[in-house]
């Protein structure tokens, strides 16, 4: 019988976060009462098993009225398709009304999921040894995921409080390049990132567009978030104010509409040109790479989302007023019960202006063995922010998550896990 | 204003296989009456629109069945769900019945489409720089995509008339061996390859697990067009013959369902050994690179498809009597309009015992400039055998598909296409 050793597959099978996120899912599995303050993903409470139904007919309708034949809407659901997906134009005029964003149609690729747009973008621009990304640390784990499948290094550009400074990934690039690298891209989350909820001023978001300048990179904008701000104040996207074609905009639905359907996308509207002139756009050049992974993304799923689009008018800000209310709440029941349990015990954590994260200092080390007697012994889940750091950092630091509770639960939650910090601390 | 230099974007992107069916799909696009023997995707006449909403409900209706709480059926249409997806268990029992595959339920990942499961499958084997892949040549141009995107080189290992032959292969691993490489599996098609027709005889297929033995190779088995053969004959899996764990089975629902699900997965129930003896099976290590891939695939599209497994009684052989009916009679009309129109002018052809897919060898060279002027002179298009080599080959060679044509149009593709032959022949 074969045995395979598992040193002789792929680091990124082996991948110390993913044994990270593995150990976390098995606490939770473990202690399936333990509150959560762990899990990052939506509520599910805002659609139905009939909405897909629904969204489906919506879409279909909406092939029809456009007069499509029915062998096409037949093929447009059941086909294969075109790689770069059949619901660009509608992500297009969706990110025109919601996020002030122009872009051709053909600009956007439509991916299975945000993940799959990480992983072509990168592969598309590092193509040799040399080619590095850098990204803001601590850094989403998708990010670092994509990049060691397909052995990207990733340089880390440490986070402040108001998110990256221009000038630090300036230093970041140069000193790469100083040392051989060619640095590709700069990842970013501009609003109320995961992990550390910051978010980007608007002097930061022109600064770093102008840095890609000076450094010739382009910034792969990641945005799951945008919509979740505890006000109405206008953020402008990098992409909204990239005049320049320097940033390549990295979508989501599965926070403004659900995880379900894995449709995700990208923006590439940049400029390719060959050596025999020809000139494309890179979403263009990029779908081979889309080929390669998943050949396209499911129309069936397209078709879903498509649906969510027609019914919504194409704003999915205005679809996700409830949500965003949601969410809303639980962050500020967050706050309010860090103040209410923690205040006074030389624990500190940030304030994001919006999003489902908040980071926590704490005088203690919040490594894996402390997560685990936080869940057995004091029924609460949380993840060490050490995990979104490629180099050792945030060893005293915790992610909090607040998406998927009830303010009761997060208020008891934060209780727990205020208990078992002035039980274990110094 | 950016502008990439597309030399400077990796070679994924320049592919040239890629470029060679950029260009078919180019003059397809072009001359949209001709008649197509170069697609290969499957019929749509089988299923209507209104099918995905019944599988669905189906799936739906089978959660409940099964006593699942309302909130569960919810989540596991809308949420993220398992890495390695929900409707595993579903494609064992479907395995079981239709293929004589045993194998537990944990050993099944269900990927987005095959595509996915092929570069999860050799990303996870193949770790450093020494690691190759063999491949029978020619070769699926999905296999030598997913390759390049990875960096992962393939070894050809030409295929004859009777498929692979089992000491080519050996000779293949040795050659590589010697050279300082380490092959770490085998790549081939069991039924009716995609570009070459070709099927293997049980002795070769006992032959390839022995070998696999010997070499220390996995084998990567593709199956997507066993259940359209010309007969009922039986023609076992190499997983069904596999005592030994040496074979990864890759699955497509793209055929014998529909492409628009975009579903597939593999089975990988191969004992993976830790360091620390630590025993898994390499379908659960594999879900680290799948997270990092796409996370998950589409929970809405594999209930389709588990509405679809669930409505057949797990039997998709049973479920596909009618479309096995309809491309039997395809590749008879195939057969009979080769020797129609093709006989008696230095042409000759193989004859494939099922599938899409049958060769063509012609006195003539087969290149992208006469694929040009079939199309616009003669209204005919297929598909060039070079695009299936990596170095050179199949360059007097023609694929040609029956797989989404009447037999009508079957028989005047060929006498157009002969009649080009008769014209430009020396």
């Amino acid at each position: 019988m074969v045995e395979l050793a598992r040193e002789a597959l792929h680091v990124s099978v082996t991948d110390p976060v993913a044994a990270s996120m593995n150990f976390l899912n098995e606490v939770a599995g473990r202690f399936p009462d333990a509150i959560s303050l762990a899990a990052g993903r939506p509520s599910d409470e805002f659609y139905a098993v009939e909405d897909v139904e629904r969204y489906l007919a919506a879409y279909v309708a909406h092939l029809r009225g456009q007069g499509l034949a029915e062998m096409r809407v037949r093929q447009a659901l059941l086909q294969y398709g075109r790689t770069n997906g059949q619901i660009g134009g509608m992500i297009a005029r969706m990110l025109e009304t919601d996020e002030d964003i122009r872009v051709p149609d053909d600009a956007v690729m439509v991916t299975s999921g945000c993940q799959e747009a990480m992983i072509i973008a990168l592969r598309g621009l590092c193509a040799g040894p040399a080619d590095v990304v850098l990204a803001a640390e601590p850094c989403y784990v998708g990010l670092t995921g994509a990049a060691r499948v397909l052995g990207v290094p990733v340089i880390p550009v440490p986070e402040t409080g108001q998110g990256l400074r221009p000038e630090t990934v300036a230093q970041a690039a140069r000193t790469a390049r100083a040392a051989g690298r060619r640095p590709r891209a700069l990842y970013v989350v501009s609003n109320f990132a995961n992990p550390s909820g910051v978010s980007l001023s608007e002097d930061v978001r022109r600064g770093l567009i102008e840095v890609a300048a000076d450094e010739d990179l382009l910034i792969l904008e990641d945005d799951p978030y945008g919509l979740f701000g505890l006000d109405d104040r206008p953020r402008p996207a990098l992409k909204a104010l990239d005049t320049d074609q320097r940033v390549i905009y990295l979508g989501s639905f599965a926070k403004s509409v659900f995880p379900g359907a894995r449709v995700g996308f990208l923006v590439a509207d940049q400029v390719v040109v060959g050596t025999d002139a020809q000139r494309s756009l890179l979403a263009d050049e990029l779908s081979t790479v889309k080929s390669m992974i998943t050949v396209n993304t499911a129309p069936i799923a397209q078709a879903v989302i498509g649906g969510v689009l027609v019914s919504c008018g194409f704003s999915l800000r205005a679809a996700n007023r409830e949500k965003t209310a949601f969410y809303r709440r639980n962050l500020h029941a967050l706050m309010a019960a860090l103040e209410r349990h923690c205040g006074g015990q030389e624990i500190s954590w940030n304030s994001p202006s919006g999003g489902f994260f908040a980071v926590l200092h704490v005088p203690v080390r919040a490594d894996e063995k402390l997560l685990e007697r936080s869940a057995r012994d004091y029924g609460v889940l949380w993840t060490p922010m050490s995990f979104f750091y490629l180099d050792g950092g945030g060893r005293q630091s915790i992610r909090l998550s607040c998406s998927s509770l009830r303010p009761g639960q997060i208020d008891e939650g934060v209780r727990r896990l205020s208990a078992l910090i002035a039980d274990v601390r110094p």
